[in-house]
């Protein structure tokens, strides 16, 4: 094979109580990407259609993640990338993360998989880092494994994947307002109460046996954040009215979608997570803030071969 | 029926990265109690062998609770209670708890069962709050429902039994030293950085996600508290030596027991746990501390009718 079309998509990072070690994989929104095996060895960005993003590779989130993959297997041939960038960049839902994942998971394909995709993880958090200026995993991970992914640590790297029960939606809106994931971290506490902390581990341990037992009043019942959401919803407009609306249509419990400024919300149904959608859309139209709405399923498996 | 003998069981709560949510029960060293009905109403602790513990109900552990559960009820008749007390008081495995889980599970019992065992849950937690001025729940859950338990949450209690894998076991190790609740309290810091706290809930999220799905290795990685043992470990004579000896004999991991001074490893198997035991009790061994020692399996049922 020379040339392998695929489906990169967005994930939600944090997921409310699974600050900096949560994941999940969306279905219906993501990039498709084309890799060519070419003669001349190196990574060429070939084109990127739908976002005016850097071409040269050490400079681009993909290229950064290819090379660190090419670097470490040594192929005889190079790769040339072409993206389709449909997720926008800056709204929370892993846009450098599904291209920095679709790279490596692509070369990995052509050059007959030699690696799994949990292995690929390291090599796509490269991407992430040129990105955000941290090489963090909660958007590659579950791009990469799809359903939701657990990062128990960093060091040394451990990455569980907790299949995600079948009937969970999620509903995203993205008000478009620029909102910078170093600004988004900047407003954060070093320090918090250990009570707090307590609070955050019941929840998170709450939502991790909600996933395993299909509970999705459990899942809802633990989708609260005590250490993050509380002091970064003021980056995002109207953020309590969005999460309060969707809550109202039924949704389960919601948050911030990694550092925002999109919000998610999760759903038993596409029936409810489409009525979650338009109660949230709702709270944004008049205020002359754009927005794109996804309502989709939990991707079971991640990248997708197109 | 008018008299009924149980078994109340030791628990291990905190479970190290699980502080203040996450419970277990023990199978193999825990009280008994005969709980009687008597036409006289009220509660009445007859006789405690093995322990020098008031008999008057209100200052009686085991008596707040029963007449916690018997305001709620109202019966037309009392109880009288005896108990055996295999659990040393102060010993972090649960002593008050027994007494006060037994003694709500043993008059609901008497009464044709008309709450369940996870709605004793706050009726026992009135027992806890005469032992330790807090109505803490992580050992009396595990008491009552067996297993592992998680508090999600207090307000309101949310309480949510997980399986224990079926070849999990766990040592104790009781080095009889005075260490108060309260003292054990003292030490702990207010306020952590976020860091740790996240690194607590990726330990906490993995280890709910080990005992799901039943990966032993999984358990181990997760067995490390960020937020407690690191402070309160110095109140426990050897206990990193303790704790290396019994990972140096193979166990998963371990911690302190509730707040000490008693110390736990979980271990696959009863062969590693007995080699875990061994190891721990020679680190102890001619320090001129006495102690006691348990191997147990986790008690899938809690509290159990004799």
């Amino acid at each position: 094979m020379d040339e392998i079309r695929i489906f990169s998509p967005a994930t939600i990072a944090n997921v409310s109580c699974g600050f900096d070690v949560l994941g999940l994989c969306l279905d219906s929104v993501g990039d498709e990407m084309v890799v060519t095996k070419s003669a001349e060895k190196g990574i060429r960005i070939k084109q990127i259609i739908g976002a005016g993003l850097p071409l040269a590779a050490e400079k681009n989130v993909a290229g950064v993640a290819a090379l660190a993959l090419t670097e470490a297997l040594d192929p005889e041939y190079g790769f040339e990338i072409t993206i389709y960038k449909n997720i926008k960049a800056g709204s929370g839902i892993g846009s450098s993360a599904a291209s920095a994942a679709g790279a490596v998971f692509a070369i990995n394909h052509l050059l007959g998989s030699p690696l799994s995709n949990k292995e690929l993880v390291p090599f796509a958090m490269q991407g992430e880092k040129l990105a955000s200026g941290s090489a963090h995993a909660d958007n590659v991970a579950p791009a990469l494994l799809g359903g939701f992914t657990l990062i128990r640590s960093y060091e040394p790297l451990d990455i569980i994947k907790i299949d995600a029960p079948n009937e969970l939606y999620a509903t995203v809106i993205h008000p478009q307002i620029e909102l910078k994931t170093m600004d988004a971290r900047s407003v954060l506490r070093e320090n918090i109460t250990l009570k707090k902390a307590t609070i955050q581990c019941g929840n998170i341990a709450g939502l991790i046996s909600g996933l395993y037992t299909n509970d999705y009043d459990l899942i809802g019942r633990s989708l609260h954040d005590e250490l993050v959401e509380p002091v970064r919803y003021i980056l995002i407009p109207k953020f309590k009215e969005i999460k309060a609306a969707a809550m109202k249509a039924g949704a389960l419990g919601g948050g911030i979608s990694g550092s925002g400024p999109s919000v998610f919300a999760l759903s038993r149904g596409v029936e409810t997570a489409q009525k979650a959608a338009q109660a949230m859309a709702a709270v944004l139209e008049g205020t002359g803030i754009p927005f794109e709405l996804h309502v989709s399923p939990i991707n079971p498996t991640g990248i997708k071969i197109l």
